[in-house]
Formats: C-alpha cells, sequence, structure tokens
C-alpha cells in the first residue's frame, strides 16, 4: 500500500467535494476525527471544493479548510490530496469517485453509492481494481454506538435467531401540502423519493445487523401530495414525480422476515429511524431521535424481565470510549468523525473497511427491487444476487 | 321495544355463554357495570353456561352468577333471560348467536363475529330482521378511553385529513419453538392464526377511529414455527396450519394507507397494540400496553411544538368520569364494563349501538382478503364491499 | 378463632362506613374479591352506612349492597355483621374502629389509621387485646403489584444493601389559586394537608420496602395559597389552615436516608406517587401513573447494563396471576381487591396481616415528627420508637 | 474595548491551562466554533499548557493546538495570547484567573469559578476593575438548548409563576464501595464532595431558569462511604473527607422552594441532572442524559391535555440553529462551542455575558450556606447577599 501513503509529510491530505449539509457534516468529520482517534493516521484539511467560488471560499475558511476550489477534476489529480470524499448530490457520485479512484485516490462516498444499479456495478467493479485505494460508503450509521453495540449483540447470539425485524423511518418535512417543489421532488435530478432518501438507511442497516443480504421484496410506494407549488412567479403547480412514502417486506435467505415503512409525511416525527430486532431469545429496539440509547430485552428466569435502556456511553461500548465519559452523550455528528476515523484506520492497515462500495451495490438493488414490485402492484420480486 | 324489556322486574337477565378467559372477563363487566354506570338499565347475573357442569358451577359461584347450566340452547329459550353474550370460541359463534335472536334476545358477541365471512353475513340479516333484539361485538378496546378520545379528535380534525397510520399488534407467547401446539394453532379449529386473532382488533380500530372501511389490501402471511410438541404421550411433532405473523397493507376510498404488523413471536412484547395516526395537522400514538395514555401532536406555532402524553383520567374525557379521580388508572377489564354500559343504554333507548354485526363482516372481510393476497403472491384484493 | 367465623352461613358479612370516594373503591374490593381470589374466605356485601339515608340507599343500590343504614353504632353491633370497613373521614376512623373491636368484630380501617398519634396507640392497643378481631389498615399501595415485586427483590438482596431513597408524591389539584376552599385545607378537619394525606402513603412504601421504620427526620411544611374563596355568599377569603407542600429527609437506624416531597401544586402531576430506591448493587424505580410497571437495574457485566422496564403483569409476580394474562394491565382500584383477599384470608388462617395498626402509628408518628421539625426550624427530630 | 483587540492578525489566540477532562471538552470548542458559529470573532488556537511537559505537547497534538507550554505564567504574558481560558482543578482557578486578568487578558473559567467564598469574591472585585478583559464562567449547561429553552419559557411566563423546582443530580461512579481514593474524595484537594461538583451545577441552573438568586437554605451531608482503599501498596484504608450525597431546600425572595438531591452513589444514574419546575400556569421538566428534549405542560382547555414532550433540534430554538437539522440531536460537547460562541460575541461587543463571575459567587456562597446548616444540624441559614 506504499503507494497510498500520505503525498505530503505524515498526514493525509483530504478534499471534500461538496460543502452543503453533507460537506459540513464531513468536513467537521475530518476537523475532529484526530482529538477523538489520536491512534489513527493523521489528516491535513486540505481543499474544499465546490461550484460558487465565493461561496465555497467563505465555507472553506469557517470549516477550517486549507483551501477551496471549483473544479473538481483538477483538484483529484492533485499531488497533495490523498483522500476524496464525494458529498455531491447523489447523480454526481459515480463519475467523481471513478475519477478520484482513476487518479489513485482513497476515496470516501456519501451514501447512496449512487443512484443506479448500473452506476453502483461500475464502482465496484473499480474499487476491485488492482492498485485502487481504498474506499468506504458514507452510512454513517453504521457508526452509532447504540447500532454498533446492536450488531454486537446480535452476532454473538444474545438474541437467538432473528426471525422478524421492523424498520421504519419517518420524518416530517413534507407533510405540509404547501411546502414548495424541489429538486428532491423530481425523478430526474433526484432519482427517488424518500425510498431511496431514508430507506436506503434502513436496508444497510439491516444488512449491517443481520449480516446477511436481502434476498426478496414486496414493495408498495406512494405520493400523498402529487402537485406541489412550483418555483416559477406564476404560482403554478407543478408535478411530484417521486415517492413521499414508501411500504415493503423484506426477506433473506435465512428466512427473516422484515417490514420497511419509510415517510416524509409523518407529523411528529423529525427524524426518527426506528429499528426492532426480534429474535428467539430476545429483542433489540432502537430510534435515531435517541441516539445514544438501545433497549435490549434477553429471555430469562425469575420476575425482573423486561427490556433493558442502555444508555451507550461506556468505554466498553463502541467508539464512544473514544469521546467523553459514562452518561455525557454523543450528538449525530459524532458519526462521521468515528466513519473518518475507521476509514482513516483502513487506510493504515489495508484491512477491508465496512460499508463497501458493494455494500451499497446490495442495498441499491434491493431498492430497485422494490420499485420494480410496486410498479407490477407489489407482487414478489428477488432481489439480483 | 317493549318487547325487549326486562322479563323480570327491573333487571335485565343475562347469561353468558363460555367461562373460560372472555367468560370471565365479560362476568367483571356484568359484575360491576351497575356501580360505574348507574344510569343504564340494571341487570340481573343469571346465569353461567359451560359444557361441564362441575366447573362451570364452581365458575359461576366465584364469578357472581345466580345459576349455572350445560344447555346453551335451553338457557336462551328462558323467560328469565334477556340477554345472551357469546363468549363461546369463535366457531360457535354464529350458531349460538342465531338461535339467540330466534329466541328474541338481546345478543353480545364477543369478537371474532365469527370465523368466515359467510356466517357473518348470515347474524348481521339475523340482526336486521324485524323485531330482532340489540346486538353488538365485543371489539372492547373501542371503549379504551385513549382510543375513544383518539377517535373523537380525528373526527374534529385536530390533527387534520389522515394519510398514514401505521397499525401493529406484537406479542411473544409461541416465540419458543417448544412451546406445544394448542387447539389455536390448527386450522380447523381456530380458522386463522394471528391475523384473525390480533390483525382483527387492529383492522376494527382502523375502521373505528377513520369512521372508513378498508377497501383494498396486499398481504402477507407466515408461520416461522411450523411444527411443535404435540399432545400425545409419544412426542411427536405437530403442524401448524396457522400463521404466526401476518403484514400488510390496507387502502382506503378517502387515500389512506394503513400498514399492519402482527406477530405472536414478537420477543418482549407481551400485548402491544401499537397505532399511529398521521394527517395533515397532528398525529396521534397509542400502546395498549400503557392503556391509559395517548399521545397527541397538533401543528402549532412557537418553539414548544412536540407530542403531548396526555393521561386519559379526567372527567372530561371519554368513560373516565365515570371511574376515579384523575391520575388514578383504570384497568384492562374496564373496557369490558364499558361495553357493557354502552350497550344497556343502547337497549334501553333502542338507539344504535357500535360495533355492529355489520362492522364485524367488515372485519372479517379485510382479513379474508389479505389472506387471498398471500395466497397470491401479494397482489392487491379488493374488500368486498 | 372461631369466635371470628362469618355469622350466618359460609359467608363474612361486611359492612362500609362512608359510601364516597373510599367507599366506593372499597365496595368495588369487596364486590369482586371472590371472583380474583376464590381461595379466600367468601364475604356478603350487607350494609353500606352513611350520614344521609337517601343518599345511601342510592349508593348501596348501585354498589352491590343487600342494605344501607345510618347509624354505624347500631350496624356494627349486629350478628350479620362479621367484618367493618371504616371508610369516614380520617378524624372518625378511631371511634367507629374501637367501638367496631369492643363488638368483637373484624377491622379494616382506611388510612390513616387516624389524624393523632395518640388515637393511633389507643388503637393498636386495642388491636393487640385478647381476643380482638383480625385488624388490618388499608394503604392499598402495598398490593400494587409492582411494588409488592420491589419489596421481594429489595428482600432478596437483588439490589443490595439500600443507602438511598427517593419519595415524591406529587398532585396538582391545587396549583389554581382560585380552587375554593374545603373541608380538607382546614386543620380542625383535616388533621393535616398533603403531608398527611400523601406523604402518609410514601412513608407506608418506606417501611414497606426497606422493612425498617424511620428513626430520625428534618422537615419542612410549606403553604404556597395561603387564602382562597370561602364557601360563602360573599367571597370573602379564607384562611388556608394547613400545608400543601412538603419536604423531609427520614432516616433508618441502618443508615439508609430518604428523601421526601409531596405537594398538591405540581402542575401536570395528576397522581405521582415516585419511589426510587439506591442498592449497592441495583436500583428500582417506580411510578403510580404507570402503576403495572417497575423499572429494576441490577448491577452486572459486559456491555448491555441498564434499567430494566418491567411490565408487571407475569403469573409469577405478586397478585396479577389473580388476574389476567400476561400485558393485560390491572387498574388502581384492583390494589383494593387484592387487600381485601389478603385480609380474608388473615380471618381465615388467623395470621398476621401487614399493614398492621402498629404499622398505621409508626407512619402518624414519622408525619408528627416533620411537624415538629418544621416547626422548630428543620432541626433533626427523633421519632419515638 | 480596543485594548482587548486581538493581538496577532484577525482571530483572538486563546491559550487554555489544564489538558485533561475539561481541557479536552474546551479545546473541542475552541476547534469548532468557528464551523459552527461563523459570525462570531475567530480564533486561533494558540498554546495548551499542562505541567508534564511530554503529555501536554501529546496532547496539543492530538487536540488541534499550534503550540504546549508548561509554565502558565509565561504564556499569560504571551501578546499572541488574548483569551486565557481556566480547566485547571478548581483549587488553581482564583490563581490563574487573577494573574490572567492582570495581565490584559479576557478569562474564561471552567465552574467552579473557585472553591472558596473569599477567592470568588476576590475574583468578582477582579473582573469589575477598569480595564478588565471580558471574563465568564463555564457553566455550560446553560447552553443546552433544551434549558436556554426553559428559560426563555419561564421569562415569557408560559408556565405561569414559578413555586416549586425539583432538582437532582445523580451519578454512580462511587457506588462501589471498593472503588479507590482519589484526590476528589479528600477535603484539602477537593474543597468538596458531590454538592461542590454537582450540586453547583443545579444552583446555577436554578438561578439562571428564575432569574434570581437562592436567599436561604436548609441542608445536610452525608457520606455513605466513610473508608476507601488508599493509594498505597499496604491496603490500608483511606479516610473519606468530603460528602457523597447531599439534600437541600432552597428558598428565594419571591418565594419558590426548591429541593436539591445529589449523589454520586445513585446505582444505574449515570449523568442526570433532572430538573422539574412547577408554575402556577404549567411545568417543565429536563434530564441530562436526554438532553435535547424538554418536557413542557402548560395548562389549558380541552381533553388533551398533558406534558408534551419537545425535541429542541428546531431553527427557532437556542442554538440548535447553528448546528443541524431537525430531528439530528447535538451532543453534550456542544454546549462547550456555543458557550465559546457567546464569549466571543461579548468579547466582540464589549456586552455583559452570563453566568459572570458574580454568578459563580452567587452559586458559590448557596453551596458554604448548606455546609453551614448542615454542620448546624440542618438549621435554616440565609445565604450572603
Amino acid at each position: 500500500m506504499t503507494e497510498h501513503a500520505p503525498a505530503t509529510g505524515q498526514a493525509f491530505g483530504v478534499a471534500v467535494i461538496g460543502y452543503s449539509f453533507m460537506g459540513r457534516a464531513h468536513s467537521n468529520a475530518w476537523r475532529n476525527v484526530g482529538a477523538f482517534y489520536p491512534d489513527v493516521p493523521g489528516v491535513r484539511m486540505q481543499t474544499l471544493v465546490g461550484r460558487d467560488g465565493a461561496a465555497v471560499t467563505a465555507a472553506a475558511a469557517e470549516l477550517g479548510w486549507a483551501d477551496a476550489a471549483t473544479d473538481w477534476r483538477e483538484v483529484i489529480e492533485r499531488d497533495d490530496i490523498d483522500i476524496v470524499d464525494v458529498c455531491t448530490p447523489g447523480h454526481l457520485h459515480a463519475e467523481v469517485a471513478l475519477a478520484a479512484l482513476a487518479a489513485g485516490k482513497h476515496v470516501l462516498v456519501e451514501k447512496p453509492l449512487a443512484n443506479t444499479v448500473a452506476d453502483c456495478e461500475r464502482l465496484v467493479a473499480a474499487a476491485a481494481a488492482d492498485g485502487a485505494g481504498r474506499v468506504m460508503l458514507g452510512h454513517n450509521y453504521r457508526r452509532v454506538p447504540a447500532l454498533a453495540l446492536a450488531r454486537d449483540l446480535i452476532a454473538q447470539g444474545r438474541i437467538g435467531e432473528v426471525r422478524q425485524v421492523r424498520l421504519a423511518y419517518l420524518q416530517d418535512w413534507l407533510a405540509d401540502a404547501e411546502a414548495p417543489m424541489t429538486w428532491r421532488l423530481r425523478k430526474e435530478t433526484a432519482g427517488s423519493g424518500v425510498l431511496g432518501d431514508l430507506g436506503s438507511h434502513a436496508v444497510d442497516q439491516l444488512h449491517f445487523l443481520l449480516g446477511e443480504p436481502v434476498s426478496a421484496v414486496r414493495g408498495e410506494l406512494r405520493t400523498f401530495v402529487t402537485e406541489r407549488p412550483g418555483e416559477g412567479d406564476d404560482g403554478a403547480l407543478e408535478q411530484v414525480t417521486v415517492d413521499d412514502a414508501a411500504w415493503a417486506t423484506l426477506h433473506t435467505p435465512s428466512g427473516v422476515v422484515a417490514s420497511l415503512e419509510v415517510s416524509r409525511m409523518a407529523t411528529g416525527r423529525k427524524n426518527s429511524l426506528m429499528i426492532e430486532v426480534y429474535g428467539t431469545a430476545g429483542s433489540i429496539r432502537f430510534d435515531l431521535e435517541r441516539l445514544n440509547e438501545l433497549e435490549v430485552c434477553e429471555v430469562g428466569d425469575g420476575p425482573a424481565q423486561g427490556s433493558t435502556r442502555v444508555l451507550v456511553t461506556e468505554a466498553d461500548q463502541p467508539y464512544v470510549g473514544a469521546w467523553w465519559p459514562p452518561g455525557h452523550i454523543v450528538g449525530w455528528d459524532s458519526t462521521f468523525t468515528s466513519q473518518a476515523a475507521d476509514f482513516l484506520r483502513a487506510i493504515g492497515t489495508g484491512a477491508q473497511i465496512h460499508p463497501s462500495f458493494a455494500d451499497g451495490l446490495a442495498v441499491q438493488r434491493v431498492l430497485a427491487a422494490i420499485e420494480t414490485s410496486s410498479a407490477g402492484g407489489g407482487i414478489p420480486v428477488d432481489v439480483a444476487p
């Protein structure tokens, strides 16, 4: 892996492409990773890239970057850049990431890996090429301490053999029918609606927690509000061309059945990714709005059985030992910092790191199968292996 | 309605057919209805009916009945019986209830109305006949104060127009694969598995809360444990022939989509009927394990928005004014007492009472459609109107 | 104990003195005890006693009593009365109970045992006399299944040695300063304010859970609203002469420290008796507004430590086996029914039953010591042994 | 304020004195403040100061400091240092802060302001001197968004006039009697036990939320475990000379009564600062273990009254607009970043900033009064004005 050693001095030079919501969250991670994870290779926050020169220059100064740039193609070729972190809108992920891999860089791609299965496949192939840098997909919820703990407990058999899973990701930012049209509600720019945006997180968690991919689905998509105020001055309504709610059942080869429900219309739910895993000997429950907690039920003897609320802030639990003392909770942003740490460690050691591009492809195939099922009236659809 | 006046003195004579779990719960209601609802017509706890003479005699003494009997046909003809309350296993509901109606009695039938749509239709027809007594179906959860309040709030438009509903009814008494075979797990005796047992409650609540029946469904049934220890001495396994988990999406004419998930395998869930109703201007959440509480979210202005936990024990809330002061919670059994009160009041006034037999038929048709959909691979199925 | 056998036939004849809130709650218990606890001696609901003849006659009919009466002295002498259940206002408890004991009856007294320590001592002496009937004090929360379980767990050492307890009983029915004057707010009729009314429950629970009485206290009483609208037509304000909030620390001989806070001004709290017990190896938490639940924390190894929410509805937990299947919660009223069952069982066997009159005296001494401490500016006061 | 302009270029040079728990938390704040609050004056992370040269050098590199030093006296005189942030153990606060003020620096002092009232008074005087820099005390919980919201709601009269407050701060890190002796358990080094460490947070919150200082107290201190394994090899036990639990009632001039309970022995509680404020028209509840949430009860009309769980992540709520979208929770560390932002803004504008040194003195006086009361057996003690 010598060819991937830092180009300059001891620290890996990073460029983040994109500076809106995800660019900010990733910048925060790069700025803090060394403080919380001093054991991983160091980084140099080199370049923030965006299309609007003035805006990206201002953002770079705020967020702690050494410089800013507007041409990502140029940046990924620079010698002082070792890691390219792709935070653009999803339809640009494939192009940027492929170019960065071709330029010999390590590449982190924010989810989704890409908007289409075909693009995902191209990325998986590129990442597997000889001499390619380390790659990682930014499903940051794999670094929620409570979910990493959940995975460990399941892998240890603490809840027995899993049978039934309930997945829901509910938000309400589109519940107001007067909320205006955006690019996220047009098929051509967004690719998908809530299924791709939130469903992808839920499906990735299922794969992560079970260690097994979904093999067959039934699904149903729905657009509750089909027209919204357009962006023009004439007040004309514009057609919404993506889903704002979706339902599915997901089957795995070992016989697990998971239900999935996602919505942007769930009034009162702000960011509620709820996961319930029922096994033969226990169960686990989680809600992202209380991401420092995990409810764990283990079947046992005696009169004090029930579900235990675990405040996941102890040093022997995943990630949190790097943060604060027990009872001092971490924020949503911590997941990106821990993700960056794992990526840097993998770069340092050359070891595999999850989620891989193949993991992203697996999610995309499940989402595609759900769309196929929905289009067919809810028929069962196998997921391409 | 003079023909339905009490046969003897001022109180209506009641016979309950069946004395196991539901017979006990209904006996409790008849024993207490006068104390909590002194305004409704009085009752006389006359006869408890069961097949085992010694056992039913003992039960009658315990539960407060004047006498016991083993022949329900004889009992329903007696002049001192005005109300027949059918608490037998489901496959006997139709026969007993039809005979009681023919005998000119008021009839309360524990849910399900009957195991088949055809039987339900016969019962609806009989209840609609000239001169028939008052009838009621025992979906007791309609008398949970919090759910009656939920219905009121929805009817008043407090959460706007309903779009999306989430229904789940989760238990875990079959999570242990070594739990033995029972009549409830055989198709011929039970008719259905968890879908009929628990799903019926959830579907009835949906109808109750929305005031609108389900018109189309997609469904999927699953039996996680397909063989269980039989009742013979040879230790042979016996085939489980009903579902132990089920999933569906339910559609209404006005465009509401409800998801439904029921399970007897949800380790850690004892009796968790969870209902979430999302409207354009608010939402409502409920869990039967905390049946004195309702969570209500109403969209508003200002910085203190969220979901309000309402402890439904105030005098101006449904039913609870008849019980105890604020903060003194009612038990699961109270729902049967309030149900009996509503039934007696309807008998007294001759007014319609819900849930009617037609409400029971509507639920049964939805369940049948879910089974049809599941058998067809999850295809959409219209519910017979 | 033959002299205490039922006077007539096989069932013990019961008279309840008082028919308002507590009279209703106790009537409910006598009406239902045989159905839930068929193993205990039977009862005959004979006489309900009250001062207003017409009202008590109506109440008796509603609540299931055979007859009604207005002269309690006459009733307690009757041969068909075996058990006298005293539900009058507190200042009459001693007189009625002493007379009933003198008449050779079994006596159940609703809490408080009496308004003064001196009266309590007289009652303890009377109950200890040769040939006295069985006596019991109606601290019904000892029959909350979750609290009975808590006591068992503590007695088994599941949370180690107890060090620190937090007791609070918060209501809000006097938070409105315009709420009118009542007899409960006058020292001469009520004896005490919130300390006696709610604090007594909390102190009794402490004694119950620890099995050890309080030996020293510091206390502080407060009347937030000192004048309220009087009952006259002239709109004149009347002085409130009892406390509406109180605080104390309670010490036991073994070194436990308990804090106590009671209030009728805690806006938003309806009936919240909150108990937290911290031991060397675990802790327990309870809230009466969710009385079917207990939170139990046991110190252990491994990454899934926390507090377990136990839904106390399992057959192997105290009392609930007599009620409904798992997950079917009991109401506040169930505690009186279970209390009646324990009392009847004690009558049948002649065994000791708690809480005894001595337990009531112990509580009263603690409350008196708190008042003494408060009057002295919060000085430490020993509780008379 | 020109004399306090940044010494070098446009950004204020910061030195943090101390690099353990609090030094890390403050470093995190300085590293991130510019990214979340780009509107405030910029900072340059110049120097981290500690006694162990090698260790502080390593820490400085990890945490993002330009350099490290071991002599704080030298550092505070340097021209490239504008802000001195004191994170030493409490008994050194006064000396360092006084010197920094004398050197003309802006000074942030981590709580407690100092271990003694006398030292606090000296600091207040120094901060009030002509030409002194801006000062601030690090009671970071004033920057918990939910608590800042609570203060706003109270100030707006949303819960009416406050009457009763319940404060508890419970941890369990000393529940194990075998946990070894540390400097925190010796009077001479720690000054105080749990009262000073945790009680100070609770008292400051009371002052913050009410806008009114405590004027009289009654208090009681307790050491549950009086001996612990010493640090020597001989296994000898050493005397614990500070409190590990404490109780108090706190009175304000306007008549509010607050109870206070703090403990390091509350098994199962990790970092639970619980605050309940009861007013004439509503109430507010908070728990630091769920610091993104606030429960708000406002008395109103209609059948849906209760306590509203507010997820404090909306842009119109305090601080959180600077962080992430709704539903994306912040961590405990965010409070230090927001604190730094407020301090920098105050430096820039010259405006007053809370908590001031006088606020710290007020807290220290309350704690001292509680100790005096406890020493006197719980007698009432006035707080020096």
